[in-house]
């Protein structure tokens, strides 16, 4: 199921074409999107998505997003979802018309079902390959040109990387710098349990920060566990109690199989985080 | 001026819109484009544009482009073209539609009036800074999940570079690598004369092949001066007699400050290397 409404609170037929051809989000990848969850027809973390889609705006010098309207139409495609009680809503906000820069950006609101296969790594876990992203972790604060860390439409690299896991097997990926140290997934940040603490990698090295991420950080806290956000090398993804991705989708999934090598059980670190998660919404 | 034809023929207004939100080359920028010089209703160098067109559809398993097609849509386009004598023309290529994807690529062709930016550049040369692309040459044979050297439609970095240079007063980019060695313009080939020989970077350092920078060496072979294909440093964009950017639209455009500094004066070897140029097709 699909639901699509444009920010202006035009609710449209998504079956039908809206964009031209020269829309610079088509033509160019220039654009940004966020993914927010919505579950029993709440929007989970609305605030820091908003927040990111703004950052991100900036870093590509697109006009700032209207925080209201964008509240307002969030609030359209829920009311009109009559779909399962989770899917996910895709916020796209592009440069707009090349031939008609005054036009202004083109900017919508799409309601959708969860991928099948997001649903079973949630259960399930995933197997997960590392791949070299190629950049070092300096990169980002040294070349702000090359939008590392933002949420651009440019995401052709990602697509890539994925279609890399599957034909080695597996069904997502961690990019890893130069240096060796930990990225972040191609639509998902890296979370590692060790004891009773949580650690992931800063946004400072070039990766986008995580809405569920901090969630699920909340969560843990409010448990008696520690955070940490700070550097992680090749090596913590395997001495650990538990390596998991996490994005508005994906909620906490576990990784059970790492580069072909199977992990040790984390399912039951799994479900408490998992629910310590879920509580922060209850 | 545009015209726009879908490569199954239908000519289409190219001011209404065509595509699907959920498209899959403006929901991730996933799919690739080439850009043709169309001059006196003839393409250049149109089978090097198809056969790249290829490669990056294989580097990113887009289904294998229908060659026969694309030249008859490149005809319809050109035999509708009413505007200047010289014209670009785009052709695009994604993966399609997310929620259809027996529906196959979408694919279509527009030409487009080439920009006064772009004709006066030709005129006048244009300032350039360098800019850090953060990959070493090495990364692309290592990582080809990085789509390194595809003409893919995530350009956002190398349109937020145009910007960067725009903010540091110049016109037009040339990336360098983490080695200080020389890559690519966002959009462009870089090419140096010194005596009477050419150089350009080789493609496998992770830039895109060029159509123009190959056609302007064979151009200035047949004028006797010698061509190589190696690995630049950042000193020969200054230890040079011109240095150039190469593209289908740009054709070859002197840069005549580099980084705020002014080069000396090339423009005797441009116009030489610029007829040599236009000579491969009359």
């Amino acid at each position: 199921m699909r639901v699509l409404a444009f920010l202006d609170g035009t609710l449209s037929d998504p079956d039908a074409p809206w964009i031209r051809v020269d829309d610079l989000g088509l033509m160019r990848g220039d654009g940004i999107f966020e993914t927010v969850l919505v579950a029993d027809g709440k929007p989970r973390e609305l605030r820091p998505h908003l927040d990111r889609l703004a950052r991100s705006a900036s870093m590509l010098d697109l006009p700032e997003p209207d925080d209201e309207a964008w509240q307002r139409v969030t609030r359209q495609v829920i009311d009109n979802w009559t779909g399962d009680r989770e899917f996910a809503l895709k916020l796209v906000y592009t440069r707009g018309i090349e031939s008609a820069p005054d036009a202004g950006p083109t900017a919508f609101a799409m309601g959708l079902t969860i991928d099948e296969k997001i649903l079973r790594a949630r259960r399930d876990g995933v197997a997960v390959v590392t791949l070299d992203r190629g950049i070092d972790p300096g990169l980002a604060e040294r070349a702000p040109w090359l939008l590392l860390g933002a949420k651009s439409l440019s995401y052709g690299v990602n697509m890539a990387a994925g279609r890399e896991a599957a034909r080695r097997g597996a069904g997502d990926v961690i990019f890893t710098a130069t240096d060796g140290s930990v990225l972040e997934g191609p639509t998902s940040n890296v979370i590692i349990a060790r004891g009773h603490t949580l650690y992931t990698p800063p946004a400072t090295i070039g990766i986008l920060p995580g809405t569920t991420q901090a969630a699920v950080f909340r969560g843990a806290e409010r448990l008696g566990w520690s955070t940490r956000i700070e550097p992680l090398s090749a090596a913590d993804l395997r001495d650990n109690d538990g390596l998991f991705l996490a994005s508005s989708v994906r909620k906490l999934t576990r990784v059970h199989t790492l580069d072909g090598e199977q992990l040790p059980d984390s399912s039951a670190v799994h479900a408490e985080l998992a629910k310590a998660y879920e509580d922060v919404y209850s």
